[in-house]
């Protein structure tokens, strides 16, 4: 099946590639690694590409939407009809997410993985698996055949984009109580206690954050996922617009294209990616660090650290898409510096 | 005389517009504040301009250069002649701060404020106050006339490049040996010991560092500079483009203009410019957090957080550019994001 043929299919950085990058940043006109975390990138991104002086050309954010059946706890601080609507927002441009593509010259794509109202818009690509999933506190939000074809979904997606020429991707969200299913991911893999990492989300109050801490702690309890188990932590308490993103980070990391993962929700998506194929992480860039309590772990476990500190906590794709900005930068730095020979300055060596 | 006019003209922000920009960003499809640092970075502009819709059309770096005496003592990684040779590079386009003002959408305005060698490009604003500090182990870097003039220049610049149009300005430096000022101006304000904020600067090596913390405890102790007077700590501990970075600030703020404020030499002149003007740190925005140990405690002293983590550690305003980008995308978040009303979304009130 196509999830197994992609996870055999993801290889380490190439070697060579990243030498001759690293190379490259050595004889520019700066001091060795002043640049910092741009070299760092620009050399992850020679190794993805096989390329030691990769170019960034068409970024696409591709935003994927899911409902849960788990709001129904009480759980959001919005109504589920918030999911289409904001979908629609997508689709005429008044997001968040679509400025910042804007100002960083990426594309939005919208992906329906999951909404539980039908959506009627042709900018929107159809993958519906169902109509939100089922409530985890009362047993699995997905059968294993659903999240499988949900992985399966973002694979297309991505390997789509990428045949269609996009040489950077980045991972958005939107789902109303999306925070909870995330955060179960996170409890399930760190084992930290849900009083650290359970967040308000999109400002839930004082109460609803307790019916979203015991409506966690119940569908783990229930469902008992197995945390070596990515496709039944995905299955029991996951999401599909979380299962089409963690599939998306696997289909760029089996066509060799850089993604940057977003806040919260992409980064579940990406302990997910993680737990069925280890070497995906490689293919990852983190962009922000955003104010829910437990992302800063989430971003540990992957041992990544933020770029952006910006506090959002608004997903979407917002802070990938200015971590987008920050990637092109880092290859760009490989292309347009002088050398130390061609400028005539002394290297201090 | 020009500097204690303009430190007069300096005011607090416009409280009516920022009212304005808030009730704005309030009413946009997102829950309330989820663009975090965005939104109090939007306000920010609203009340530096007094216009709660603030723009941001053409955004200038200034670069601003100037040799030290101090190098004599062996304190910096690269010889002197370096700083001539790159702001030559930098008149050709091929440093770090040109590729990324570029990618930014920035001019960048190279300024010699005190380089030792004479500069021969029409591409370079002449403002050079003196060729090269004094060595401030033996005496005062600069005199007081001196220290002024080095304000007032840059003032002046300020002024010019605002009536040209620039909307955004962001400060930039380069001076081989400039982080030994620099870390001498925050000991002053700071009175922190020289081991925990003397950095390596470019990369200077072990023996280098011992030499730059005996240099800067030697100058403090021969000068005395005044912690409660800024101009007197300038002059006797600081640089040219140190203090021409003060000056284009004090000038910015003045002319209700923002500026982006970049790494460790940026934020010693930053410093400066507070001691001078308490008001002015209201027109400042900061940058990145660089990985010279003490970048950190000045941001504390200035109250700032950085935006961006990329461990720079490079100056130039290489920082501040991506900066701008940030400063950009938060001003159109409040032209082009929709309204609730608009798009049609529930706002969960």
């Amino acid at each position: 099946m196509l999830l197994e043929k992609i996870l055999q299919n993801i290889t380490d950085l190439d070697e060579g590639a990243m030498k001759g990058a690293q190379e490259r940043l050595d004889i520019l006109t700066k001091p060795p690694g002043s640049l910092g975390t741009l070299e760092v990138i620009a050399k992850q991104v020679a190794g993805i590409t096989g390329n030691p002086l990769p170019k960034i050309g068409k970024k696409v954010v591709v935003v994927m939407a899911g409902d849960h059946g788990v709001v129904e706890e009480g759980v959001s601080a919005f109504p589920q009809e918030v999911t289409p609507q904001m979908v629609l927002n997508f689709v005429n441009g008044g997001a968040a997410i679509n400025v910042l593509c804007r100002h960083v010259g990426a594309e939005v794509m919208i992906v329906d993985m999951g909404v539980a109202e039908d959506i009627d818009s042709p900018k929107v690509i159809n993958r519906k698996i169902r109509k939100g999933t089922a409530n985890m506190c009362q047993g699995p939000a997905l059968t294993e055949d659903e999240a499988i074809k949900a992985l399966e979904a973002g694979i297309e997606i991505a390997q789509e984009q990428i045949n269609k020429g996009a040489s950077l991707l980045a991972t958005g969200d939107m789902g109303i109580g999306n925070t909870t299913p995330s955060t179960a991911i996170l409890a399930v893999f760190s084992k930290l206690d849900l009083n650290t990492i359970t967040g308000r989300g999109t400002g839930v109050d004082d109460e609803g954050l307790e019916r979203k801490k015991l409506a966690i702690e119940k569908a783990i309890k229930l469902n008992q996922p197995d945390p070596e188990n990515g496709l039944d932590v995905l299955a029991k308490v996951g999401g599909l617009e979380i299962a089409g993103l963690a599939g998306l980070i696997l289909g760029a990391a089996a066509n060799k294209t850089p993604i940057v993962v977003d806040g919260f929700i992409s980064t579940a998506a990406a302990l997910i990616a993680k737990s069925l194929n280890q070497l995906s992480v490689k293919y990852m860039i983190p962009s922000h660090g955003s104010d829910e309590p437990g992302h800063n772990l989430m971003l540990e476990l992957l041992g990544f650290k933020p770029l952006l500190n910006l506090h959002f906590r608004l997903g979407e794709g917002t802070g990938a898409a200015l971590g987008m900005g920050l990637v092109e930068s880092a290859t760009k730095i490989l292309h347009e510096m002088a050398t130390f020979a061609e400028a005539g300055v002394a290297d201090g060596s």
